[in-house]
């Protein structure tokens, strides 16, 4: 139901809220084209016209200056003017003024938002109340999803590794609370990783977490085991009671990781993360700056990706205006 | 003295601080070049190139963001490059760091200052210090003016109305305190309007308002009868001190606009707000969504009367820089 | 050593973080091509397309909005992207954050970065740990340099003056903490300025202030004498300890630049200030809107001299990239 609110009639892609429910071929397009525009990075004139004359607001209600700079220099690299906003979310009820901020901004002609709001559901609440011509590209809602992240960490694993059929990949930390966890496993899933682990203490672990698709480990040492790819969350204290867990010490002697802990994987396995990483805490510094992270390789990717996306959800713009 | 301002040597508009005392002919000149680019909002690209290469400094002492977007949009359509300022208003004697600052703007040639501030008469303070190839537009000045906002409101007049010829229109709302009621008095009175009604309670008119060329209205219900227009204001209670209005509930019931009192107006009435509103306050969300409410447009022709203001404005600079 | 730093292989200039070190002709190449550019400000289309498809990344640790709003006109006029960041500098140890955020930027496929810390040493810390392609220009570290004020300070004087060989030049004011004066002092001396003299009270000193190759004055009467030209500095109440100054008035009685201690200099001498100037503290408004005033030009030659630097630092940098 919320898949089918991010393709339109001709079945083009017109929003980027969740991996859920995407078609396998959707996200090869994804990557397909992320890959026309990594090369860009290299060249001496980056700036691509796809986008030029369009308007991008980044809409962030929560902020995140990090993420908000990717989508930035996303948007500036395809031509696009960018428009910056941090409204406060007021707090009427139902919504109604994120809606009004919502419908003066389309009433001003601009063309994509990109969404982050702390509250999950967010950027499917706008996507429900814009009119055709506008896209909204999900940066994150709440616990919810936080889809572009995923994609770029698809592109950098389908980079080293080329083929996901044969991949046996370990999602470690605050399973219960990351929306990163949720996008990735999807994603995982859709590609069609046929082992996808989840590593957290018992109370960072969703209930029925099976039911995603995934199995559970409650000890890092056996949940490494012989995996192709590590993928580290952020351990995000501020959204943690103090009970879940019981120090940080204790947490990163047990899931930390460390030189020790990669080993326990496959030779030539990847250490992944969606930074800004806590050394030391999630990770320690040996690993996050050794030869198995690709971590720099996932921020790289991340542009050319978002690129992909915001290329892929205005494509099919001027039919919907038109019809 | 104030509107001579306004003008170049050669009769050009060269700052757009107030509508007070500008000719029927430069308000004109506004709509319909604004009308000539309506027409970008749908187009593919929507940049036109009548600015690149200027700089454009939002220059904003009271914060704004609305506002302040909707500069930066039809400044960046306009393809100059645009500054976000946000200073803070020293508390020097005399203004002499607002100058200042304004001083030093100028000398990194930027071409076209927008002022917002608190205090009334800033803009008119800075457009007296600055050098013939530097235009300033006033984007709100304490009690005193909101141009671009009347004249947007004109020009949705028009959109719909035509004529103005034979209007009869009706403003809600704190008269006392509204830069944006005094601009729209200005330019109804300029373009020909025969009938402008102010309503609001006693405490929020200015003595001797009909001074102002409008008749004043303390029922509401008289004052909406037969209306073609009916321009609400924001209540802004923060500038309010709390015996000017009993209770907002009492306010509401008086003086908030509801389709019962819609009802009044003629059939085919305008409903305005210069937003963003405050929904059951002064306006109920049935009559800002509803059939008569133009709310959206004015957000929209906001864009284009603002294009239309700077092009006008930076129009004659070239001469002026060569004299 | 650090001098070194500055320079690629091929001896180009690839990084501008002091002007200690920095050889003669590479000064004049600064000053040289920041006049290529001084024209542009009075052109009708002031943008060069020399750094069209970069990606310039202010990043002030150190809160700045006027310096910063002259890197941001200046990477805009060469066509640049321009990305303004404020991040906080996080208390880790070994300013491993700093880095992280500077390693994520650079894996962005950013390409020149614009450094402002409170932090001496922050720019060279940064410059030391990217890659080639990547260049550092230092906008002000802590007590240590400020090398693009410095050099829009010569390119002024030389407008005025021509030839460096025969000028007298006073430096005036807090001395001790000035990263201004630091620079200064190198570019006179690298210039060949036979004769710098600073002023200030005794407690505003270095120690053994003439290893700079400058002369100490504590009495501003006699340190003015004949002098060409007057460099004041700000009197950054913040940075002092309450008892490095006895008062606020008695200081300006004694170091307070007023047009009776400007006529002890020559009748053609120049009056300087890296702004934002303090009136009635550390000079007399009749003096800085005098006719010895050159601080507006100061900040018109900003702009050229930070776009001159900018170029520079990138011209080689698509050899470095190949290498």
């Amino acid at each position: 139901m919320i898949a089918d609110m991010q393709y339109d009639q001709s079945g083009q892609l017109r929003h980027f809220l969740t991996i859920e429910g995407l078609a396998w071929e959707t996200l090869v397009h994804i990557l397909d084209t992320a890959q026309s525009f990594i090369t860009f990075g290299e060249r001496e004139i980056k700036k691509v016209p796809i986008l030029r004359g369009k308007t991008v607001v980044n809409l962030f209600f929560e902020n995140s200056t990090r993420t908000r700079t990717t989508f930035e220099i996303a948007a500036k690299r395809l031509s696009a003017d960018v428009i910056n906003l941090n409204p406060s979310r007021l707090s009427t009820s139902k919504g109604e003024s994120v809606l009004d901020t919502v419908k003066n901004l389309e009433a001003m002609h601009t063309d994509l938002f990109v969404v982050r709001d702390a509250h999950s559901g967010a950027a499917f609440l706008i996507a429900q109340h814009v009119p055709p011509h506008v896209a909204i590209i999900n940066a994150g809602d709440g616990r919810h999803a936080h889809p572009t992240q995923a994609m770029l960490d698809m592109f950098t694993i389908r980079q080293y590794k080329k083929d996901f059929g044969n991949l046996r990949v370990a999602i470690v930390g605050d399973i219960l609370h990351s929306r990163v966890a949720r996008s990735q496993i999807h994603a995982l899933n859709i590609l069609g990783v046929p082992e996808v682990r989840v590593i957290a203490p018992k109370t960072l672990l969703p209930t029925e977490v099976e039911r995603l698709g995934v199995q559970p480990y409650t000890d890092m040492r056996k949940g490494l085991k012989d995996v192709d790819v590590i993928m580290m969350l952020r351990l995000q204290l501020e959204r943690m009671q103090g009970t879940l867990i019981a120090s940080e010490q204790e947490y990163f002697n047990l899931y930390g990781l460390t030189e020790d802990k990669v080993a326990l994987a496959k030779p030539d396995a990847l250490v992944m993360h969606p930074g800004p990483i806590n050394r030391g805490l999630e990770i320690a510094s040996e690993v996050a700056d050794g030869p198995h992270s690709v971590i720099l390789d996932q921020v790289t990717n991340g542009i050319a990706v978002r690129m992909s996306i915001m290329a892929i959800v205005m494509g099919g713009q001027s039919e919907r205006k038109a019809s």
